[in-house]
């Protein structure tokens, strides 16, 4: 491996180097007990690895806001402690049960690649994805629940519906979590569902009580 | 799951409009090509979730250029086609073969609250991680090795070394993907280790001429 | 001094920027109006520096309805036009005699720091406070007689009640006033306790004919 | 005092009972941690107690994020450890010596009441204010040191550049606490000074190199 890791590339350490002469030196302060005293983020935030998908910057958040974990297509799977290793549900263990965070937030997005890519393996355009050797398939395999509530909906709407029928799916997966329906019930913890829009910006809800993505 | 989804926090909501209103309008004709023409981020960035790694603010990184995976301790685990559901593997493997990303960047950071438990785990002090049922025990197990590298060193060097080797660790499981490996040596990528110190800002990149992670 | 005053953290700069685009522009007309023609606040509210006590949020107010004086522990000494500088006195003549408010609100808090360390101060336990060069401790001189209503009740019970026995002496140091007490005999101003539960959002305010504070 | 004391407006009722149904349930989790764990604030502001000058809205601060001390001109006494009670020099300690604040924020406004005042008073335009009776004007000869220093001025400037004054001065009172200015010197807390124009919602920060307030 060694002979493959190269210097960062120059253009980012000279943003680095501006961002510690400007950023850091005006927040110093503030750093430095972040550092001392630890992280006590209000909420945890799950987006997508997208990079399109700038998540502190939408919601103006700094250092020690936001736990962030970014999967693709911002999917949580099902409760299952059979030990191996999932790093997602060990991302909303940790938030739960070590951060008590209080509100937890699932972010879709539109132009979600990961999203386009379940619906065409779930349509049979994607016969690589549902190779077994596929990361991205086996992935995306937690999406299909989600596909099935979509499926008779007018195919050129089928998309985008996915995209946010899959933040509902991971909704009800969190639910699964003993965790995270205890802090929810016991009041200690909220459940938000949000898709954001690239080209207009847009920020829509979930709600509940009409089933649908409300414009904020 | 329903009755349990509720509104943004009004507090998000305000700043998102004033985003919306200033950020977005600045930049909605790249937002909007963003939207059109799909993503083409120059680097995948591998991080913690903690809320005080703020990679996008370090390197003054705009929507679109980071493809971002964020989770506990930073870790890539090493190649398994087993057919599970494996979030970092899918994200890496995504960004690797469909966006051809130039530059992996793996990015560890001091007061990990995940390496910190992993180093508890392994010293006997943490049996709670042990259990079959704790996610974030089993997924702090990718970390085991790392730690078997630094044991010998003095004890209270221990967790950042930890830290450290981490990052070595998990950029030695990226030349296990084949397709990683390929893109490696064809020129097409570069993989770069960094570690990030909370407190003073400070920035380190692993130096495999030296072994040691040198200040940029 | 000089060469310590530094730029606004970018945090701030940028939601700044938001507020701007957003919530000023929305109500631009009525700020210019509040700009030429002056403030007409319909209340004074004397509330604790504490961040977590959000007037303006918890009354729904907007710019130009509370005249607000925020001080540790919500407090208001007795009338003693010695010549010195006292802001909270100061604060007050100008409401009442300049700006002529209609309603004088003093609100206290559950968990106040201030009169945490008033009641550590007067059981012997804060020795610190009661040093000479403490401004703090000096402040909190001014809860001791309220203290002296309290200290015969339940150990569990005095710090709650001292911070509501603080509202009522603070009440009563308000009618010590003479141009307090003139506008209140005259109708023309109304005085009110509250007194409000951090964790439960609660509100009481002070009932002078039961001698209780009860939930609004 | 007791027959003075009447229940809460109940406009001001039918608004707390809608922010706690709404704002406070959404944020019923966070607030309650708030309450449990203790204030963290990032920033001390202090702001002039003006109904006009709305600072958590401004900056898109929620609960938690500001320790706010408001008193008439946003002043700050020179250090003064006489035993008698001050309450902005009770404040600024707790600030910096309990809740170890990262960033200490005077904020100045247009059309200030109290500036207006300090003016009048120094032109002999207020004699009222000289009584030694008035709370107003003792208060406000802190502010005589700053008139000083605009009084050379063209008429029609000095008031706005006696509200930027006052903010200079109470940056240098600041450091003149023994406290604010190890904390500065330490590196553990910056100062910061501005100005708001209510009518054009504008925002300026003192610039120490060039002596200027400058549009943020």
């Amino acid at each position: 491996m060694k002979e493959h890791v190269r210097p960062l590339p120059s253009y980012l350490v000279s943003r680095y180097h501006g961002w510690k002469a400007t950023t850091y030196t005006e927040n110093r302060a503030w750093y430095r007990r972040l550092a001392d005293e630890g992280q006590r983020p209000r909420a945890m935030i799950i987006a997508c690895c997208d990079s399109r998908v700038h998540v502190t910057s939408i919601f103006g958040a700094d250092s020690g806001e936001f736990f962030s974990h970014r999967n693709i297509a911002n999917l949580v799977p099902p409760y299952n402690p059979d030990g191996d290793h999932h790093g997602t549900s060990a991302a909303v263990e940790y938030a739960v049960t070590s951060l008590k965070v209080a509100h937890m937030i699932v972010l879709g997005h539109s132009q979600c690649g990961g999203v386009h890519g379940c619906h065409a393996m779930c349509t049979g355009h994607a016969p690589e994805l549902e190779e077994k050797t596929s990361f991205v398939g086996a992935w995306l395999n937690l999406l299909r629940p989600a596909y099935e509530e979509v499926k008779e909906l007018p195919e050129e709407t089928q998309i985008e519906a996915l995209e946010k029928q899959g933040v509902i799916t991971s909704l009800e997966n969190l639910m699964t979590f003993p965790f995270v329906k205890a802090a929810i019930e016991s009041g200690n913890m909220t459940l938000h569902g949000l898709w954001h829009e690239i080209g207009s910006g847009g920020l829509e809800q979930y709600n509940p009580e009409t089933g649908a993505f409300e414009q904020i």
